[in-house]
């Protein structure tokens, strides 16, 4: 069974950021040669999401206005988490929200 | 590798709909012939949910309130996307509590 | 197509429990001899998840006490599900938070 498979590595200059993976996506699986397949675009940190939906500027700040509303992240201490030390509570909250993976089906292009 | 692939389109009469698809899902497993393998059901659309649960009026009811008490419809003022003209932005919310895809494993019937 | 399958069965003391699996299915990926695949991990009751984090007590109580948060237990009669005489609706929308399932990519050990 063909299959192909990379990592990604991405740093962040905020605290919380919205990346547009959908080019490197696209090209992995042009690459992988697979012709009917699915794939699959997980996250391999446990704060971290992977989600389809448009990119527009509104359509994010609306997501993350939104899950800090549902996860806030103060105060800190609301959280047990927090006790060891981290401030990172709500962002496995967050994480909930908008989902680890998404499993796509693929086509011959 | 075995596989089949069919979209099906819905129209919904209400804003927001509930349609039970698992009569059309189990004929296309079984038309495919696959013994062992995974079925992939997934929204083509950014504000469409797919989701396994049982069909009672009363649990889309409970889902139904939840999801508009967690991401309100109104104040359409409230959500940054709706600036473009839309008023559909709770519909990007509601999508992620609900989910895009499901992944099930099948077998020989 | 190399495939492995296996159903797991769980009795909670508590009404709401969270129970690690990650060895019972690293064994199976390993048991499975598929070198390069994917493993789906999902519950098959659905007012059950399967996601993806740390072990950690504290991270654990902060989704439960979240979940109570985003949907209550009580009062029961909030819910249209609770009429026919079950009062484990919040359980529905909990399920949708954490989600059903998990797919990872497996290679070689």
């Amino acid at each position: 069974m063909k299959h192909l498979r990379q990592e990604f590595w991405f740093n962040t200059s905020r605290r919380r950021d919205y990346i547009n993976i959908t080019r490197e996506v696209e090209q992995l699986v042009q690459d992988s040669n697979v012709e009917q397949g699915t794939c699959l675009v997980n996250a391999m940190h446990i704060t971290a999401s992977v989600y389809i939906n448009d990119v527009e500027a509104g359509r994010i700040q609306d997501y993350d206005d939104w899950l800090e509303q549902l996860a806030p992240h103060d105060p800190i201490s609301h959280y047990r988490h927090n006790n060891t030390g981290e401030d990172n509570a709500d962002a496995y909250l967050k994480r909930q929200i908008m989902g680890r993976e998404v499993v796509v089906a693929t086509s011959a292009f």
